[in-house]
């Protein structure tokens, strides 16, 4: 189960040559530990640590969801059974934490981002419960708080553990900030793809996020409006876009109403700031600051 | 809903005074660092480590094994969904995993731990699949290893850390294994009990190991005499039983078979050796030593 989760085998086990992620945060890690001037091998722990997090992640965040598919496969609940799958990441996050329990340092920063991570999905599973629009509606600051926990604590400590293994513990405690924002321009630039994406190349089924009325930025930043096209929408997600028609519609609106631009606009805010942190820890980082770029980049 | 799990509150959140479980596993860690020679107090976090780790299994094998009931109260799930409790049970892990995150050598116990239970909760699954009798069927080994590792790691982990916190950690190889011996005597114990127990005690409903055919190993024990009452609680398995008269007719054929007194037989050897090796560490620890003989002591 492992091996399918991590894109290595088919659900019969028979190896597989698909999509097995894009494998972001040990990139980081290893990158992070050559830019402080080791080997990169010397990271490989904590490069593991934290796709094994990732994938445990993965693996219970879609039985969370009922989410049925995952990089263009069937979900691991939904092709193994719930139980067997829960289990499967409990694993992967045992074999996680036990890549980085000599290291005291590191292991901090990975135990840091499990309480961020599981935090911020905490808070985006509540906010499923709160209005579209109006006094209780979810703010852009608490968005982007639990989306500092949910995908930038684990992008931290993939930068903060790859630089500690790499020799420079020193710089840990700005790169884990460093890694935290670039993590919020990383979510934002999901949250366009899972509207205005393709199917093709996310993996996942063409405006999901929208006909299961998740609250992500784009829509929020556009319901936040208060113009013509927000009260249309509103009505729309109230209504439930489920059929192509209104999910295309919403979608349409979600733009017009300048949700779009919104959240563009925010993720390149955070990632200048991460950038500006990592060209003052890292000057020379040629090859990580290129990585942090493309993330942003997939939407361009 | 952590603070539900651990018995602190209901289900409303208003304060419960009810069961919140025997605490043997904080027990064992503050009375190992005590008889190192150093103050309880100094192995709290390795108390509140492996109590948050026992939380997270059960409520994670409560989702997986769907049951309803724990401690006299709904299961979590139950009470809350089971997206919520999967993300509770991790959030109980994450919590856990930072208690000892800055102590690498008591670290390096409780997550060879984790990676234990998960292998032995992962075994415990597949013997769902296997036959009752025959070529296929558990063998006493396969059960005591499958424990070793799902009741045993964290019961020596939970030795370890006491002791290394206690400023021992010389000792802690061998209270690990002390930890993990005990623990196969505490499950054996549990299983007696899940058949033959009294449920105003264990919480549970009366013979449901029996009632969802679990594997125990009283009842492999039995089987594998194959006598004449062997034989009957064969057939009687194979059919389901599922109502009250025919559970009650299975727990008297697996003591009829010598089932029972077998797996009393196991426990007494194990604990056995667990003291031996106890008296042999920490020759003064008669509080821990009471606490050790007191769980093989609940079935008489």
């Amino acid at each position: 189960m492992a091996a399918f989760t991590l894109g290595w085998s088919d659900a019969d086990g028979r190896p597989y040559e698909g999509n097995s992620g894009k494998g972001v945060r040990p990139a980081i890690a290893l990158l992070c530990a050559e830019a402080a001037g080791a080997p990169a091998e010397s990271a490989v722990p904590a490069a593991v640590a934290v796709e094994l997090v990732h994938a445990f992640s993965l693996v219970h965040d879609d039985i969370i969801d009922l989410d049925e598919r995952r990089r263009h496969r069937p979900a691991l609940w939904k092709a193994y059974g719930t139980g067997p799958a829960l289990l499967a990441g409990d694993a992967l996050l045992a074999l996680a934490v036990a890549q980085l329990a000599g290291s005291g340092e590191a292991m901090n920063y990975l135990s840091r981002a499990l309480v961020e991570l599981v935090q911020g999905q905490t808070a985006d599973m509540a906010f499923e419960d709160r209005p579209w629009r109006g006094p209780g509606a979810v703010t852009a600051d608490e968005y982007t708080e639990m989306t500092l926990g949910k995908t930038g604590g684990l992008l931290g400590a993939a930068a903060a553990t790859g630089v500690i293994l790499g020799g420079r513990a020193d710089l840990a405690p700005r790169l884990w900030e460093m890694g935290r924002e670039l993590g919020v321009a990383f979510q934002l630039v999901d949250d366009i793809l899972g509207i205005w994406g393709d199917p093709g190349v996310t993996g996942k089924p063409a405006d999901s996020d929208l006909r299961r009325g998740k609250k992500t930025y784009p829509v929020l930043a556009a319901l936040a409006t208060d113009g013509a096209a927000a009260h249309d929408l509103a009505a729309l997600l109230h209504a439930g876009a489920a059929d192509e028609h209104s999910v295309r519609r919403a979608a349409g609106l979600v733009e017009e109403a300048g949700g779009r631009a919104e959240a563009e606009t925010l993720a390149d805010r955070y990632l200048s700031s991460a950038l500006t942190t990592l060209d003052d820890c890292l000057p020379g980082a040629a090859d990580l600051r290129a990585l942090c770029v493309s993330l942003a980049d997939r939407i361009h």
